[in-house]
């Protein structure tokens, strides 16, 4: 979409993410191999009782769904950064997230021919628990003229 | 360490990130496959002059060092969240990633017994160019008594 399509309240629902066991572990012990996510036993005794995913990535997945969805594409000049990355509550093997994404801003670069756009990412389990929350923003590209 | 090991204003340096082309193609396939990060011949043509790691992949590689930096070890209970994540200059594959945590923060929690640290990350690359920063949180255990 360039940046004329975009409106400040959009929603768009993302396709739900199923976590696996195997990809928590893979993620992980790359990533963060803290005990807690990559060492079930030591994890069941542990304060979440039991393996829960790193929140880096919970945050990748849902990041993932939303390129999927290729309402950025081509047009999309990059990510400036995130704000309130909230992650609140534990991601377990098996567990379904469902994720919107809410369009909380659309305005132009007051120093470039651009536009940028903010995201709301609201993620909630099979449960209706909110596990993780955050505030994004992209710069997209201007539609060519004529 | 513990939660009365920790004071604010200590410096880690964390151990160099060499960014290679195989894993920002690895992550980005799977979490952020924008065109920018995958398809080398379309990036060469964008704002960045070439393929550029995902910020996400940035975040995860820089956490990564942290944990290996086992500071945090086993008395950690969890990240409530980050804040400011900013993507300030591009990752490139080749490129050497300089990490410092920054102590922020170190209180008791008023609801919990435990602590909260804060912790404020710069990364650089081997130009001296800042290439990311944010501000996370790490919830961690008071020593045992006795």
């Amino acid at each position: 979409m360039y940046f004329d399509e975009f409106r400040v309240g959009q929603v768009f629902h993302l396709e739900p993410i199923t976590v696996t066991l195997e990809e928590i572990l893979a993620f992980a012990r790359q990533y963060d191999p803290q005990r807690i996510h990559v060492d079930a036993d030591f994890a069941s005794q542990g304060p979440f009782g039991g393996l829960i995913a790193s929140g880096y990535h919970t945050l990748s997945m849902v990041w993932s769904r939303w390129i999927a969805k290729d309402v950025l594409g081509d047009a999309s000049m990059g990510g400036p950064g995130l704000d309130r990355v909230q992650w609140l509550y534990p991601v377990r093997p098996g567990d379904t997230l469902y994720t919107t994404v809410t369009i909380s801003q659309a305005r132009l670069s007051k120093s470039q021919p651009r536009g940028i756009i903010g995201m709301h990412f609201e993620v909630v389990n099979q449960e209706g628990a909110r596990v993780m929350s955050t505030d994004g923003a992209a710069l997209i590209q201007l539609r060519p003229e004529g």
